[in-house]
C-alpha cells in the first residue's frame, strides 16, 4: 500500500505540498502522489531521534541484530509489489532489481551479524596498576558509542540498496544511531513501501517510534533543514557531486559542525598495460563495453576512464571497443533529469577540440536512453583540461592515449580522487604496475586487477570510498562491515564503579565481546 | 645549539623576518631571534613532504618504529639545556617540564610499539570464492594507508608533549605521514633543539629528508599558508577555539578538503553527588583547588565547571574552596597573551550579573600571574547565558548551584561538547549518577569517578577527544594509541597478483601482522 504520506516515527502523515514521479521509459506520471517533506517535518522527526537515541543506542546486540533481520525479513515480505513498483520508477529490468533486493537483505543480515559479533565496540581495558611509580594508572575503559541520529540521503541508482533501508541506514542503524531518511523523488513509492517495513519492524522490535523516519521530497530545502538541524549527528549522501557539495558546506557552517559521508563522483581509470592488450585486446575491449553499458552506465564505479600507451594494439582495442559499442542498443535512464545530464555531458566531449568520438551506441525503445559514447584523447590533452576528468554519469567513457608509461603515470597522478582504479595486466606487466600502485593508491579507495569496477562487494574488506572529491571522508566506505564505524565515537571511562559501566566494557562482560586489555587483544600473544 | 633557523628538510635556513620570544615570569627578552617563517618556506617543506611520502609511508614497521625511539633518544640527548631553556620560555617549573620530558619520550616509543605490533593496519582479508554462486567472490584485501603530509600546530601549554614531538607529531609518523611542525611562538628555542633533534634521527635513519620541516613563526598567515597548501593531506592542532574554528575554515574551503584534528576547548564538568559531598565535602573541596592550580591551571581538562546540588554541604564545599583558594599563591602564566585573556575572562565573570565571587588567590612574583579565580551562579543562570560555559584558560572555575539534580542535569543537556567529565560520588549515590551517564556520555570524550580530570594517561583506552567545540572531530583523540588512526585510511585490493600486494596484506605477511580473515581474527572463535 502506497499512499504518499510521510512517516515520521509511527505517524503517517500527509504534507500539503505534493509531488509526482514518472515511469522513465514511457515519460508517463505514476499515481499517487507524494508528500513533499517541509521543514515542520524535519523537526518533528529530528525531535522524536532524539527522544529514541538513549534507549536505542543501549540495546543490546541481539535486540539490535534481531530489528535488522526483521527489516530484512519485512522487504522480502513486501514481495513482488516491491519489484513490480521499483521497476516502473527506475528503468531498471526484474533481474538487476530482484539482485538488489537480495543484496539489500544481506547487508542488513550482515550489520546484524557485526552486532552480534561486538568487533566494533573497540572494547580496550587498561586495568588499574596502583603500585605504579611515580603515578599509579587509573582503570581505564574505552568503548564505541553511536554519535546520535542520523540523516540519510538516497541515491537514484540503487533505489533499494543505496536507498531507504541501503547501507547508510544499515550501518548506521547497526552503531545504534537513529536514522531520518531524505526519500529521494525519483522512486518515492518504493521508497515508501519500505519505510513502511521498517516502520513495522521497529514496532515489532519495541523500539520507541522515533528510531526511524522518512521524508520524501524534492526540495533543496527538505535537505538544508535535515542536515541543519541541530540534533543531527552525521550524514549519509550517495550522489551528485553539486549535492555532496552543498550538504557538506551546511554541515561545516552548523554551530556544531558534524560529519558529512558523501560519495560523489569518479570515473574509476583503468588501465591497459602493454602485454595483456598485446595478448588479449579483444576480449578486453569486449568486456570494457560490457561493464561500460551495463545498467546504462549508472554506476558510480562506472569504467568512464582508460589509460593505454599509444601501439597499434591500442587502434585494434579501441576500434573493437568501438564496434562492439556502434552494435550496443541503449537502455532506459533513471530519470529525465539523469538523461539530460548525461546528453550534456557527452555533448561537451563530442565537440571538445582535443576528444575524437570513437563511436556512439544505437538507440533502444522508450524514454530516456543512455546512447552509449566512446570517446578518445590524448594524455597530453588530458592533463590541459581538468574537465575531461569530470565524471558523465552514464555509459559514456573516455581512452586517453598516452606516449609512454611516463606519461601515463603523470595522468594517474593528475587524477582526482577515486573510488577504484583497475589494472588489466599479464605477468610481463607486472613491474611496470608496481611502480604505479603507490601513486593509485594515493588516489583511490580501491585497487582491481583483471576484472572490472562495476561490481562492488558486501564484505569486510570492502572499500567503497576514496579521497575527494571520490567522497567526502577518504578515511571511510560506504560499502561493507567497516561502514559502520562512521557512526561512532570512542568514550573513556576512568575508574567508573562497575555499576556505572557500560556493559561492552563491564567485568561481566554479558555479551561476549572480544576485547583489548593492556594492549594486548585477548587470546594473542602480541 | 639555537640560532632561530627554520628546517626545511634538512636545510637550516634563516628567514628575513624575525620575531622573538620572552621570558614570560619577568617579561625580559630571551636571545636569539628567530626566523618567522613565510609562504615560500611552507611551499618548499610541503614540497620535500610530497617527495618523501611515497618512501616514507612504505617503510617497514622496524624501521618506522627504530626512527620513532631515534627521535626519543636524541630529545633525552640534548639533555639539561633542553629542560632550562622550555623553563625560561614557559615559565613552567623543573619537575613539571622534566615529568613532561619523560611523558614525551614515552608516548614516541608507545608509537614505536604500535608500529611494531602491526594492528593499526586493520589487515582483513576476504579469501576469493571461486565456486560461490551466482557470483564468484573476488579475493579481496584491505590495509589502513598513510594520508599524506601532515601539518602539526604545537601548543603552548605542553612545550614538549603536545608541540614540536609531541603526540599529534609521534602518531602521523608512525602512521607513515611526513609532518611539517608550525612551531609555537611561544618557545621557539625549544620547539628549535627538538626539531634539530628529529632532524638528526632523520638523518641517521636514512629517511628522505622531508619526512619532517620545522617552520617557526608568529603570523597567521603561517598557519593559513600550511593549512591551504595542497599537499598537506591533514591537520594536527591543540589550541584556542578561535585558532582551530580559522584552521577548520581553511580546510574546509579549500579545492580538496581536509580533515582538520582541532582539540580547542572544554570546562570540563565536575559533579558532586549529595552522598560524596556530604561525606566528605572538605577533601573534596582541597582536592578541587589543588587540581585547579596546577600549572596555574593550563590545562585542557582543567576543572573550570563544579555542578552540587543546593545544601549546607554545598555551602560548606564553596567555603572551604574558597579558603583553599585564597591561601594560593599565583603562578607564572605561559606568555602575556595567554595572562591578558585570563584577566579578561575573570574580570567578564567577576562583573556579571548573575555570578559572585567567591574567592581569588594571592599574587605570587614575577609577571604574568595566574591569580585564582572561584565564582559561583545557580542552575537557571548558567543555562540562561551560554557564555556562562565558555572554557577561561587558567585557574578560575564556576560553581554552578542547582535546585536539584533534575536542574543538574538540565545543566549538563545544555552543556557543549567537552573532554572530560568527572563524578564525585559514594555508593548511594550510583543510581542518580547512573541516569547521568548516558547524557554525560553524548557530550563527553572521557567520565571519570573520583578522581580528577588533570591528568592524561598515554595508553591504549584513553580518549582525549570529545564532540564539538571540546574537538573538531569527535570521533578521535588525541592522546594514546588510537591517535594514529586520525592519519589513515584504508585501501581496498581485489584480485592484485602477488608481487603487487603491499607486505601487511601478503600472504607471506613478513611482518606478522594479525589479519582479520573471512570476517574473523586469526586465532578467534567469532
Amino acid at each position: 500500500m502506497i499512499d504518499g504520506a510521510m512517516l515520521i516515527g509511527a505517524e503517517l502523515r500527509q504534507a500539503e505540498a505534493r509531488f509526482g514521479s514518472v515511469d522513465p521509459s514511457t515519460g508517463a506520471a505514476l499515481t499517487p502522489d507524494f508528500s513533499s517533506a517541509g521543514a515542520d517535518a524535519v523537526a518533528d522527526a529530528a525531535s522524536l531521534a532524539a527522544a529514541a537515541f538513549p534507549a536505542y543506542s543501549s540495546t543490546d546486540p541481539e535486540s539490535r541484530a534481531a530489528f535488522l533481520e526483521r527489516i530484512a525479513e519485512g522487504i522480502l515480505a513486501i514481495g513482488d509489489d516491491l519489484i513490480v513498483r521499483a521497476m516502473a520508477e527506475s528503468g531498471l529490468p526484474r533481474a538487476r532489481l530482484e539482485g538488489e533486493r537480495g543484496r539489500t537483505v544481506g547487508q542488513l543480515r550482515m550489520f546484524a551479524g557485526v552486532v552480534r559479533q561486538g568487533d566494533f565496540f573497540d572494547a580496550t581495558i587498561d586495568p588499574a596498576l596502583p603500585d605504579r611509580a611515580p603515578l599509579p594508572r587509573p582503570d581505564l575503559r574505552r568503548v564505541n558509542l553511536a554519535v546520535g541520529p542520523v540523516a540519510v540521503f538516497g541515491a537514484s541508482n540503487f533505489p533499494l540498496a543505496f536507498s531507504v533501508a541501503g547501507g547508510d541506514t544499515a550501518s548506521a542503524l547497526a552503531a545504534g544511531c537513529p536514522v531520518i531518511v531524505k526519500g529521494h523523488p525519483a522512486h518515492p513509492g518504493t521508497g515508501e513501501l519500505v519505510a513502511r517495513a521498517i516502520r513495522t519492524a521497529v514496532d515489532a522490535s519495541g523500539l520507541p517510534a522515533g528510531v526511524f523516519s522518512y521524508l520524501p521530497g524534492e526540495t533543496n530545502e527538505l535537505g538544508g533543514a535535515l542536515v541543519s538541524d541541530p540534533r543531527i549527528k552525521a550524514v549519509g549522501f550517495t550522489g551528485s557531486r553539486g549535492g555532496g557539495l552543498a550538504l557538506m558546506r551546511i554541515a561545516a557552517s552548523r554551530a556544531e559542525p558534524i560529519p558529512v559521508y558523501a560519495e560523489m563522483s569518479s570515473i574509476n581509470p583503468v588501465i591497459l598495460f602493454p602485454a595483456a592488450l598485446e595478448a588479449r585486446g579483444d576480449a578486453l575491449a569486449d568486456a570494457y563495453i560490457g561493464s561500460l553499458t551495463m545498467g546504462a552506465g549508472q554506476f558510480c564505479t562506472n569504467p568512464g576512464l582508460v589509460l593505454g600507451i599509444d601501439s597499434p594494439a591500442l587502434d585494434a582495442f579501441v576500434a573493437r571497443a568501438g564496434a562492439a559499442l556502434g552494435a550496443c542498443r541503449s537502455t532506459t535512464m533513471l530519470t529525465p533529469g539523469i538523461h539530460a545530464a548525461y546528453e550534456k555531458g557527452v555533448d561537451a566531449l563530442a565537440t571538445h577540440d582535443a576528444v575524437r568520438t570513437v563511436a556512439r551506441g544505437q538507440k533502444g525503445d522508450g524514454e530516456n536512453q543512455a546512447i552509449g559514447a566512446l570517446f578518445e584523447t590524448d594524455g597530453r590533452s588530458f592533463i590541459a583540461d581538468a574537465a575531461l576528468g569530470h565524471e558523465v554519469f552514464g555509459s559514456s567513457s573516455v581512452v586517453v592515449r598516452c606516449q609512454d608509461l611516463q606519461e601515463l603515470t603523470a595522468v594517474v597522478a593528475a587524477l582526482e580522487g577515486q573510488l577504484t582504479a583497475t589494472l588489466l595486466l599479464d605477468p610481463a606487466d607486472e613491474a611496470d604496475a608496481k611502480a604505479l600502485i603507490p601513486v593509485l593508491a594515493d588516489r583511490v579507495g580501491r585497487i582491481l586487477a583483471n576484472g572490472w569496477p562495476t561490481g562492488v562487494e558486501v564484505s569486510p574488506a570492502m572499500v567503497h570510498g576514496g579521497p575527494f572529491p571520490a567522497t567526502s571522508d577518504g578515511r571511510t566506505t560506504s560499502v561493507g562491515t567497516l561502514a559502520i564505524y562512521r557512526f561512532l565515537r570512542p568514550v573513556c571511562f576512568q575508574n567508573l564503579p562497575a555499576s556505572l559501566l557500560p556493559d561492552a566494557i563491564s567485568d561481566a562482560n554479558p555479551w561476549g565481546v572480544a576485547r583489548r586489555i593492556d594492549g594486548k587483544r585477548e587470546g594473542s600473544p602480541r
